[in-house]
Parts: structure tokens; sequence; C-alpha cells
């Protein structure tokens, strides 16, 4: 536990037990951003979190409940009575309300909702059907949006209505009576401009917007390439579904290199590191680890095949250990970058061949460099010139093999729908393992017959 | 290049080439965001853009050149005249300025500066002196401030006229007479106050602010924690000194995590991939992997040592690429998950102790797990039941010696002010390999004597 919580969460848990709790509490957080509330509140038992939130009202109560993760989220839910489920999820902001809606077990949410205003219960549908992921699964419905034939001034009177409930009002979309997106202005271009000017003389009528169906990666690059604050979201019929704002981008970006890097650790699913015991975590490590102890079982298998030459030349076998880290090293290279390119869309399952190519040059060289190094040490080593040049000769052509399967394999995979993520490290370096071994001992036989 | 380059440079290059550039550029251009007209741009000559950014004039010529990273910046800053070169740093935004000086020879900048406005002159020295990486590195002077004794009617007014140059005006920044932060309301807070209002009655009192050495994973996280659009950076006499927008955070958490990436895979430095040939690829690679060959060479020693155990019992070398993987995985693991739980903050140096103790207690369950399952194979493989004794009991060793190591090198490093994520991936399993052979040919000694 925080020493902030332990010094706060006993002045919090005070008022829990005396008088006037309501009001006490509104006094106590008065002023403060929901994300300080939640910290002082994370420790607090679920049903005295739902006292805070009734205590704080609409809409700085429902502020602090989005704060939690879902599962905490649930637990505090089941403290509050049917009408403040409704009001919570009537309150909620439309993408906060989608993520919960889908994690709550059906026969819960089928309790509620038809306490729920028809308006919200149409949007929870429609948003909850969108797949993870994508631009539509985080999107809110609460954008600003006006009609192009009025004045600047009736605009700004607008605006101050919608501000209320609206996520942001800093950009407003322009949209006909289909709904059809046809242009933008910012809240500064309306603060700038005469308050007699047509809102279609100053909106933008070049929209940058993305489809409901597209990556969360995509959004996010988009949204930094053009330095916007919002990108709206349209459906297949150019219809103005909803917008991405960019600090739910930024949660998206942080928590998707997070999944990335994991997968390239083979670390399994991200699980809070200081909260966790050491079964849990082992159990999120240790399917990949008997997963790869399989593939390593191929290796003994190939040795064993082999060990007439380990055998006759003791020698070959020191090597190993260099040639199979080498070549392991030079493929998690080559799959880290392409593996990265391919989530940032600078590679596309198009290149393949073109990045293939540029491998197989790229570990010739390497290679090459890398073989000369252990070829004289090989010499050094051992009298018998031809480990020398068996290992040489094998390190030139596991480590080509090996960014070029490095680059292979995380394309075939993205072209299979797989992600290409989980095709690096470990589990390329055992594939490479494999490989280079019969690499080598096929070397061994030609040299040493 | 890309298919919509060859379709549209042309049509630029004919405007090029024809009469009345400027006008027909800038008719070309119209209401294009600054990041289209790059793209259109991007294979344009140096000289070519230049006359685009000239015809496209203050502001838009000046986010085109924005556009460009800092080699291209500075080819093109070469086309200029010693005026124009002094408008354009005159007119960027502080931050892009203070990146893009701190590249510059400064031959070239000290060419330039004495034509640069004394206040844009202090701006740029100041801004310059900020550490990468650090909030000072990433801010922009260019935001909205008002003092708190004006009336919200006032403020609105103020605000139109600061509309033009400033990064936001969305948040705005309350300071006192010594410039020292006291607040903060954002636009829509104005927009819906009553008109007669002082600001100081409707701002807000707790502002959350970023010190200016802080590091810019850290503000990423807090306006992520916070949701906002934009975060105060002050000094040490909590003086406000600029602001970080969430736009400039994105681009800072993608390239981070990228450059965490590259280090997790050992993969140099990024370059762009379709872009850079395989010797430039092969450079960046090459330094790692020699390096970590030379890690191998300890490997090869190791087993040079002990080749009298292989040469008796020829099914220990059976086991070698597979223990060797299995503990390089389990390594890779717990260096993968702690590296990333310290860059987000969740891990501290402070809890050495903690995630060592608890590193041990998953490397011995997982450990155990993998030698079962390893020394049942080679119960089966090898009628000598030693053997299956032996890779057995190193499994266990060497696993839990490997999470270990992944847990306690990279805070080691983070303490001695090393960048943890070169702790990880191949650096840790060749780290790895060693170790585990020591260990493995230890115990064979106890078990065959």
């Amino acid at each position: 536990m925080d020493k902030s919580n332990s010094l706060i969460s006993p002045e919090i848990q005070e008022i829990l037990q005396g008088e006037n709790i309501a009001q006490r509490l509104k006094e106590f957080f008065f002023d403060m951003h929901s994300y300080d509330v939640f910290v002082l509140c994370e420790d607090l038992e679920n049903s005295e979190v739902a006292q805070c939130i009734k205590a704080l009202g609409i809409p700085t109560g429902i502020e602090l409940f989005q704060e939690f993760d879902d599962e905490r989220k649930e637990d505090i839910f089941d403290c509050f009575s049917k009408e403040w489920m409704a009001d919570i999820l009537e309150e909620m902001a439309s993408d906060e309300r989608a993520d919960f809606v889908k994690f709550l077990p059906d026969e819960k949410l089928e309790r509620v909702l038809p306490l729920i205003a028809r308006a919200e219960r149409i949007d929870i549908k429609k948003l909850s059907e969108y797949k993870e992921g994508t631009a539509g699964s985080i999107l809110t419905t609460e954008y600003a949006s006006l009609s192009p034939d009025i004045t600047v001034r009736e605009a700004l009177e607008k605006l101050k209505r919608q501000a209320f409930d609206r996520e942001t009002i800093y950009y407003i979309y322009i949209v006909d009576s289909n709904r059809t997106l046809i242009g933008f202005v910012s809240l500064r271009d309306i603060l700038l401009a005469p308050s007699h000017n047509k809102i279609e003389d100053i909106m933008h009528k070049i929209v940058i917007s993305m489809h409901v169906d597209d990556d969360n990666e995509i959004v996010a690059k988009k949204l930094s390439d053009y330095d916007f604050l919002a990108i709206p979201v349209v459906d297949d019929g150019n219809r103005l579904v909803g917008i991405v704002t960019v600090d739910d981008v930024v949660d998206v970006v942080i928590e998707e290199s997070t999944e990335d890097i994991y997968k390239y650790g083979a670390a399994g699913e991200y699980i809070d590191y200081m909260k966790s015991s050491p079964l849990q975590m082992a159990r999120q490590r240790v399917v990949w680890l008997i997963l790869l102890i399989f593939v390593g079982f191929i290796s003994a298998w190939v040795l064993e095949a082999n060990s007439f030459h380990i055998k006759t030349v003791v020698a070959l076998s020191f090597f190993m250990p260099l040639l199979l880290g080498a070549s392991g090293n030079a493929g998690t290279q080559a799959s880290t970058v392409v593996v990265r390119e391919l989530a940032t869309g600078n590679i596309k399952i198009e290149d393949l061949f073109q990045v293939v190519k540029k491998e197989v040059s790229v570990g010739v060289i390497v290679g090459t460099i890398m073989a000369i190094v252990v070829a004289l040490r090989a010499l050094w080593l051992d009298e018998n010139p031809k480990v020398g040049i068996t290992v040489g000769l094998a390190m030139i052509m596991t480590v080509t093999l090996a960014t070029t399967l490095g680059a292979f394999l995380p394309i075939l995979f993205k072209k299979l729908k797989f992600d290409p993520a989980v095709m690096s490290g470990p589990f390329i370096t055992s594939i490479i393992d494999v490989v280079s071994l019969l690499i080598y001992f096929r070397i061994a036989t030609l040299i040493f017959g």
C-alpha cells in the first residue's frame, strides 16, 4: 500500500463512521480531480466507495466510478440499489459504458436495462457490438455537432448548452440532415470568426475521419500525425457515429505497447506485478515455457541423431551454445524490427518479398563478420582447422537463415491473421535453435565425412 | 515510394515549372492539413520544398516545415536566405524549435541568431538547455495565461487576442505577478461562467503540474491518469515555464516504446526499414551481435574446461540447447516484465528486495514443473537415470537463477543510471547461457563424479 493512502484513508474512514457523511465527504473531496479522489478511495471497502460515489453525486461521483478497473467496477456496482445502477449507466461516458457493459454478466445487465432511458439503451447496444481493438470500441457518442447553416453567434449559444455533457467541445463536427459528416470547426475558429458569419463559411471542408472498423493503433497514428485532440469516426455511409479523443488514445497506446512487449518476451498476460503472488505469476509464464520445451525436445533429438560427431570431435560441442546464441540474437533483432514496423504500419504484408530479400542481405553481411570472429577463435582454441571452418560456415548460414525467418515468420503470422508479436523473442529463438543445429551437423558431416 | 505520391507529385511539379508559382501552390494546398501537404511534398527536392514553404507563408508554411525530421529540416533550411531562416526560427513552435536548434550545427545557428528577436533568442537558449527526455525538452512556451483578478468577459477578450499563436487556448493557466502558478480554468469553464464573475472565483485551485526535470514517461502517465489535454510545467520556484500538450506526448509515447522495443531486441537504433539499405541495417545490428559473441566465448571456454564430461557421457550434450533455451526464456520473461514495470513506474529501485524474492519463488515453481517434464524425457531417451537427474536438477537451479537475474540486473542497471531496457532479451540470455553451463557441469561433476 502507498504511503499517501495509509495517511489519508483514516481521515475518510473517520468521516464514514461519523455523522452527516455525504456533506462531509463532499467537502473533503472539493475541487479534487477524480483521479486523486480515486487514489484516496482505492483501498476502501466496495460499500464505502459506493458511499463516496453517492455523496459526490452526478457528475463527480460517476467520474470517480469510471476510474476503477472493470472488475472493481462490478464489485462496487453490486453495492448500489437498482435505481442507482441505472443512473450510473445512464450518466457514464458512452465509451466507458460500452466497455463496462461488455464486461458485465448478461443477467446483471438485464435486471438494470429496463430502468434506463431508451436512447441510452440503444446507444449501449450499438456500441457494445463493435469489435475490441477497433475505433468503434473506443469512440464516444458525446461529441459536439452543429448544422452548417447557423451563424457563429448561434453556434456559440448552442455550444454553451451542449458543453455540459460532451467529451470535448473544442472540436465541433458539422453534419447535414442525414448526419453525414461534411466539415469541422474548432472552438478557436468560432471564437475568432465574426459573429454574423455562417458556420459553412468558416468550417474546414476536408475532414480526416476514421472508419468504425479501423484498428486502434491506426487511429493513434492518425491522431499523432495530424496532432488532433479528437478524430471523428464514421460508418460505411460516411455518417458520423462518434469521436475518439486523444486522451483515450494515450491510454490505448500505453496499454498496447505493454501488451506487445509482453508478447515479445513470451511473458503471458499483463498482471499487476506488485499485487500478484508468485503463484499467479508462475501461472502466467509457465504455459509458454512448457510449450517451448517441446520445441527444445526437437533440438535434443537432432543432437542425439548426431551424437557420433560429438563423440569423435568433442570440440564441435564447445561452439554449440555460441552458435545457437548468435543466430538466436540475429533472429531476435530481425523479428523485433519487423514486428514493430508491422505494428506501426511501416511494413505491410505486400512487402514480404522485399523485406525477406533485405534480411537475407543483412544476414549474409553480419553473418560473415561474425563467422570471421568465431572462426579465428575456433582455430586458436583447437589445433584442428576443420572445426574452425565448420563453425565459421555454419555461422554464416545460420545467421542468414535466422534473419530471414525473423522477418518471414511475423509477416506470415500477420497474413494468417495471428498476432505477429508472438513470433518474436523466445519463440523465434527456439525455432532457430532447431534449424541451426541441423545446419551445423550437416556442415560437420560434409567436412569431417 | 507511395502510390499516392507518384500520382500527385507531378501535379505539384507541373506547378513548380509553370508561372505564378506561389499563387498556384497556395490554391493547390488550400485548406489541407499540414501533414497532408507534407505527404505530398515529401519526395520533392529540398529547394522545391523551400519554394512550397515560402508560397504557403506564415503560419502554414512553418507548419509544413515542422513536419519534416531534423535531418531533412536542416537540408531544407539551407535552401533559404538568412532572412527567411530567421523568420522560420522565430515562427516555429517553441518545442519544435528547441529540438531543431539542438540538432543544428553551432556555426549555422550563430549565423542566423543575430537576426532573431531578443525574446525568441532567450527562449531558444533556455529551452535548449533542458535535458533530452525530460518535460523541459518537450514543453512549449506558447501557452495561454491570465491573471486571477480579471472578469470572465475580459478573459474571453484577452483569449481571442492570444488565440493566434498559442498551442492551446483550451486550458488557461492562472499566474500571479511572479508567474507563480496558482490555478487553471478551461475554456469550457469560461464559456459557461457568468461574464461578470472573477477568474479567481471560477478557477480550479488544485493544479497538477510537472517539474521541468521530470521524465517524459512520467509526464505521459500523468496526462493519461488525469485525462488532461495539457499539463503545466514549473521550475523549482513553482513558476510556470511552459506546458506539455497531449499530442506531443502521443508522439513521445510511440517513439519511446519503439526505442524500448528495439533495446529489448538489441536491435540498435531505429532506422526507417523500407528506406534503409541492408548495409545500413547491418551496421545498426552488428555491434550488439559481436559484443554478445564475446560473451559466447565464455560459454565455449566453460565447455572446453568440461569436455571430459561430454566425452564420457555424450548424452549430457543432447540437453544443452534445451536447458540453455529454457533458462534463457525464463530469464527473458522476468526481465521483460520487470523492465516494463520499471518504465511505467510500477516497480521502483527500492522494491529490489521484494521483486527478487518474488522472482526466486516464481523460478522455483516454474523450474520444478519444467524439470519434471525434461527429466521424464531424459529418462526415456537415455537408459542412464543419472542424466535425467542431472538435467532435472540443473533445470530447477538454472531457471531460478534466470528469473532472479532477469529481475535483479534491470533494477541494478536502473540504480547505476543505465537504461534497464538494455538488460533484456539477447543480453540477458547470453549471460544466462554462461551461468547455466557452469551450473550444469557442476551438477554433472557431483552426480557422475
